[in-house]
């Protein structure tokens, strides 16, 4: 029976793969990726963003420093145009994939639900 | 497209509920709630858990007090081979939905992974 379930996961990865919110997100990461000047604000803007994550995550105080980083970070990426493509595509594709995993994990919410109110 | 990709989401979700793993998690489940006293365990063990996540969460101070109940009631669970076995099912489901997971995003991961090579 697994391998029935394997077999279902390959070719839902091979839609996805088809799918436009994938093939728009490639188009917008690789524009973003050629373009020397978008790729260095994209990579400032992920390394400011994962270091507040980090902060937080590890309960450091988060320094007025560090907020106006974050800020003058995204409104840098607010105007280059790849860029903010790219954050609408991977957007997109985040909440397709939430809606996929609803779908799949169905099953378990079920069991899980009907059987707790008993 | 897209509708392509939820008829994918829909078949794995399908091919998940035939599937051996939930099929046993299933059935200790339903063996679990149909006997009161595994069933009170199992709600006690339940809530312990989910109350030690958020003290941790909202970073609370664990108390001593805490951690002695989450081992009494560990400890309970281990001597009922109903919810055993619906521990080790759901271990197993749980690995099971991961590997799935990796298989699905394996496009996103391929992006990200070789561009990030530039």
């Amino acid at each position: 029976m697994a391998v029935n379930v394997y077999d279902q996961a390959n070719a839902l990865e091979g839609a996805l793969r088809k799918s436009d919110e994938f093939k728009t997100m490639k188009e917008y990461y690789e524009k973003v990726n050629a373009n020397p000047e978008s790729k260095t604000l994209f990579d400032e803007f992920r390394e400011v963003q994962m270091n507040l994550q980090q902060k937080q995550m590890q309960g450091e105080e988060i320094q007025e420093e560090d907020v106006q980083k974050a800020q003058k970070s995204a409104e840098d990426i607010e105007k280059d145009e790849n860029i903010k493509a790219l954050m609408e595509a991977e957007q997109k594709m985040s909440e397709l994939i939430q809606d996929l995993n609803r779908v799949i994990m169905k099953p378990i919410e079920e069991l899980y639900g009907v059987n707790n109110e008993n």
